[in-house]
């Protein structure tokens, strides 16, 4: 059934791989944007022209860059001794958008998994390693994802930075808002061996 | 905050106005992008200058096309003597989806409505009451949104083209699946009033 041109069908095919489009808001996008082709797809197909000719990974941390430093790593400013270990890019915005940390980030690339067979040499721990002394660095801050994978990997570099630098890792606890009577018990039990003084 | 660099922030920024996305999932849409830069930027890229080059209005009945005429327009199969009137594109488009409808199309435009200030020189009115002519036409079937506007719209179709060619309209009721318990009162009693023998 063609009831688009075939230059509008593929494009239509192409927003639905996106994430958090299907076919269909895929469709209704593209006629947003046929109806502002001129303010809004052209502006857009040369933004992302731009971008596939320049990203690419910072060589230092593995954040998005168009140089071969990303603009953290650039900054002067932010070598204060702390790098904050994140397992990929959305978590390094994710912790960026709060505000409060002003180091450094590394970005593993994933967590090791035996499951799907990702060893220490298949992220970027060694990297790590390297910064830790090239850097001068203080204390290495491990923000990782609170999942299985995401703490061995937290311990593997622990162990692997033992004696060379402080190792810490975020606190576990209620969430900020969170109440008691919808938090799973895993979350309660951790809040309350890492109960503090008021 | 300069978390990445400026061409991949402006990149975010026009991905955030689509329709769908908001500014989290415009970045992590364009994160994926990135990750993908050969197999799915760079297409995007293209096919988006591709639509924004060649995308305008079919002359005869306002669907998308890449030349004077839409392929539903260049399709003589589809000169069947109906023209089905819709608002806009997208209900052309959901129309076709079903394939139950093998005429030509009229799109509107939007429809009459006086606290917009839209009036019939702001629709595609004039074009419709010309095809219904040069078209020979037997029948309009008006596919309009059970609004306000979208019935007043419908009113006024079935004055201009009274004595002229004969106007239907989509069929009122319950949807298939629908439950009466949940349905609303108007529905339910637009359906009573239509109520056909089995």
């Amino acid at each position: 059934m063609k009831t688009a041109p075939p230059s509008v069908e593929a494009l239509i095919d192409l927003m639905a791989r996106l994430p958090g489009l299907g076919p269909r808001s895929a469709r209704r996008a593209v006629l947003h944007l046929i109806r502002k082709r001129a303010l809004q797809l052209q502006p857009l197909a040369d933004a992302m022209a731009d971008v596939a000719a320049t990203a690419r990974e910072c060589l230092n941390c593995g954040n998005i860059a168009t140089s071969d430093l990303c603009p953290i790593c650039e900054n002067e400013e932010r070598a204060d001794g702390t790098i904050c270990v994140v397992e990929d890019v959305a978590d390094l915005w994710a912790m960026e958008r709060t505000g409060g940390f002003k180091g450094r980030y590394h970005v593993l690339g994933g967590t090791l998994s035996a499951l799907d067979a990702v060893g220490p040499e298949d992220l970027r721990l060694p990297q790590l390693a390297d910064r830790v002394t090239s850097e001068e660095v203080r204390e290495v801050i491990l923000a990782l994802n609170a999942t299985v994978d995401g703490q061995t990997t937290a311990h593997y570099i622990a162990e692997m930075l033992e004696g060379r630098v402080s190792v810490t890792s975020l606190a576990q606890g209620v969430p900020i808002g969170g109440e008691l009577d919808y938090l799973d018990d895993g979350t309660i039990s951790a809040a309350l061996r890492a109960r503090k003084a008021l």
